[in-house]
């Protein structure tokens, strides 16, 4: 996240406190260059050295696009008069997210210096729960009343909009904030001068509640390409608006979410950076909870001990099968989720998903199965030594705690020995229908939990592998079973 | 995707011939709704004759918010002339886009008829490679030349705009068409009406090239809260801009890119829409590849054959260990392929990765080990029977291959039986050691991928899992030999 270039400019200017150059550097170039440049290894001390060259609503604009660590150094490196009067110039959203990330001291202390209005401003942003629309909306918007003409709304926006955030939107709101309507600036811009807001403002609007979730409130600005979207409560009263810029992060955070959830983790916004106790909490879960769900492949295998001892051969090929389960499971379910979380599939499909899966799994597990057949039946002139049936007790004593003894080998068992083909059929027909069931679990899954109101994300692959990994096995000692009558 | 509010009345329209009311619904209700509603449960034939009642400019709005297969079949269905019409009011970038999905000959029929400019600039914007930033760009810009005043600016742009695509930016262009600098509409609305363009225009330009990856573009207009970035060539001449509903496309599909090639899938952008043989075609590549990866777990077995002939206890618990590495892998290689996508990490800082990820892997396997000894300790005392060493052969016939009888068994090895604190060390330290080495594996190979210019997404979960059994089977073996004297 470097900015190599500017490094040693900014380190000259402040050897040399070279306020002048300071000041020209964080007006002239763009905030986000200079937050980069500045936190590339320099100090807390300098960094706010360097940003008090400028006024302080450059500097709130440079605070912006620090990262989240360092805003929050930053904030407990100064002095709370200072950092109160920046926190007044800060991005309404911006700053509540900043607040929220401070210790509760620091805001307390901070949150007494802070004007009046913007203290009240920051208590209502952050009353709305986290991943709300409410919570990611800024106060900051543009609005007239709709009686007024198109060239005193461009009066006023000249008035407003220094302190606006986005002015690209103008909302119109009767006298109790009801709103009516929305003129972009480009209809303002186009529209003859003398017309009425209330003419050319569009009616249809689309809003979102305070209350609905950022996802939805992502794909609407999305899907009706809008810079900013209005936030609403019960009474159709405006609130606040949501723009692009916080949509493109939110689809981001999302994106990074569903990843990890799809490799078994909970949520890790930034992987060097987050502390190493709260990442190791988020793997161990997830980890401890899949090693103990496959612990029951050892159950199911410990079940067919007879089978594993009288042709060890079997055992060798269990962790094929079942990865392939795995792997085939994984592949619908990352589909499955994904086509459900942009809205491509509904629960109401799952029959649909069901058809389309079980051909999936029939040509993809036929396909596989055909390899699987070629590779144990060539076993036959590769390893016969493999394919000989060992000194089990199986058919004399079914019980599987009863005590063996050399004793108890039967005179002629040992001489047995398995044809390629059936070892051929028993393998190529496991694969294949181990492969057909990871897919249809891999695709089910994310749907029922859907369907019962779990995030689908969960579905992931690990949580598909071990499921198909226990099940698998029993699938395939009893297609063992059918092909090898001796078992 | 339905907009099941809307259809009544749009099948009652259609029914009736209600040519006023179609109108009135196209013109009032936004694009994307009207859109959504046609084509939910109505024919090709029936869209066209909606649409055919408004004029060709809101026809060309619409027609750009349908699913891609229903333009193809919407520009299929019509008379050619009249889709050439609609083709010149597209957006540049939707109707090249448009263009490349029809059939040849549908294509060169319908460009034979478009005009000519807009012919050249179709050709221009189909000459860029597919997700360059000049494939996603549009030609259809607002721009104006450095001396002006803001009045005359605000002027010619009201002449301009009904054409562009969005004037949120103007260009300031010299008579070359070299980019000098941009204003923001904002800026233009603040600025007093006399100044000259070139006083107040930003100097600082963030712009991308042409050949520059969407993704970069993406990454790039995220970071500077962009509503659009220039696309410049070598000489800096303006060629065209990336808008950020285009921007917000790209980084959806770029996640859904990157959360399928996790589960070893070529991308597949539109789940049920997909043709059924392309899906079987991008999924069973990988899972071919995987399953002959897979393989060699039989191999690795192979070689162990006399450990699992006298102990099939330990075979047992072969796919417990090797998950926990599949599982750990997952999550590593998760973390890393996504913050290097994200660029919170680079390929130079490998070893501070591999740093974290020893210590995480540790403390992660520490935590399974403990599970696992705990697991496989109590054996001694709920399956006794499991812990028999069997009559296997190993220490009179080193060699696999050699022909075993009943008449082999010595007389005394079948009364000896393990400890369970022996077994309860192997598994112990065995899920330790592999969920480190899988912990190591997954987070170095995307690193490595990167380093050598493949894209890390495909050290995905399932590639690292593969790896891990395979190599995890050895590590396995080599502990139990160490705990297990007569192995």
């Amino acid at each position: 996240m470097a900015h190599p270039l500017f490094t040693p400019e900014v380190r000259q200017m402040l050897e040399e406190n070279d306020v002048v150059a300071m000041k020209a550097f964080c007006e002239e170039v763009h905030p986000a260059t200079v937050a980069e440049a500045l936190c590339d290894g320099f100090d807390v001390e300098e960094v706010w050295r360097f940003l008090q060259s400028t006024d302080i609503r450059t500097q709130a604009r440079i605070f912006e696009y620090l990262p989240a660590d360092w805003q929050i150094r930053m904030a407990e490196g100064t002095g709370r008069q200072h950092m109160a009067r920046l926190i007044e110039q800060m991005s309404h959203d911006d700053r509540v997210d900043l607040l929220q990330r401070l210790a509760p001291t620091v805001r307390e202390s901070l949150l007494r210096l802070v004007d009046e209005a913007d203290r009240r401003d920051i208590a209502l942003l952050q009353s709305y729960a986290e991943n709300t629309a409410g919570a990611i909306m800024t106060t900051d918007y543009a609005w007239i009343p709709a009686h007024i003409s198109v060239a005193e709304a461009l009066e006023r926006l000249r008035l407003q909009a220094p302190d606006s955030e986005t002015i690209y939107y103008v909302y119109v709101l009767d006298e109790h904030r009801h709103l009516q309507g929305v003129v972009s600036l480009r209809q303002l811009i186009l529209a003859p001068r003398h017309r009425a807001m209330e003419e050319i403002m569009e009616r249809d609007l689309i809003t979102v509640h305070a209350n609905e979730d950022r996802e939805s409130v992502a794909q609407k600005l999305a899907r009706y390409d809008l810079l900013a979207i209005p936030v609403v409560d019960d009474q159709n009263r405006l609130l606040g608006i949501v723009t692009y810029d916080d949509v493109l992060d939110v689809v981001v955070s999302e994106a990074t979410e569903d990843v990890q959830k799809g490799a078994g983790l909970l949520p890790i916004e930034n992987y060097l950076e987050a502390p190493f106790f709260l990442v190791w909490r988020r793997r161990i879960g997830w980890l401890a909870c899949l090693f103990i769900a496959e612990m029951f492949t050892f159950t199911a295998l410990a079940y067919f001990e007879d089978a594993i001892k009288r042709i060890a051969v079997l055992s060798m090929f269990v962790p094929l099968c079942i990865a392939t389960g795995g792997n085939s499971g994984s592949q619908a379910a990352t589909l499955v989720i994904r086509a459900l979380s942009l809205q491509q599939v509904t629960v109401a499909q799952w029959w649909k998903v069901l058809s389309h899966e079980l051909a999936m799994g029939l040509a993809l597990g036929l396909a596989l199965g055909l390899i699987g057949f070629a590779r144990s039946y060539v076993l036959e002139w590769v390893n016969p030594g493999l394919l000989e049936v060992g000194t089990g007790h199986a058919a004399d004593h079914p019980s599987a705690s009863s005590p063996i003894s050399s004793s108890d080998c039967p005179p002629d068992q040992g001489r047995q020995r398995l044809e390629g083909w059936r070892i051929g059929m028993v393998i190529g027909m496991a694969v294949a229908a181990i492969c057909l069931w990871g897919t249809l679990v891999g695709s089910m899954l994310p749907v029922f939990f859907r369907a019962i109101g779990i995030d689908p994300a969960f579905a992931s692959s690990p949580f598909v592998a071990t499921f198909v990994d226990v099940t698998g096995i029993v699938i395939y000692f009893n297609i063992a079973r059918l092909w090898i009558p001796a078992l």
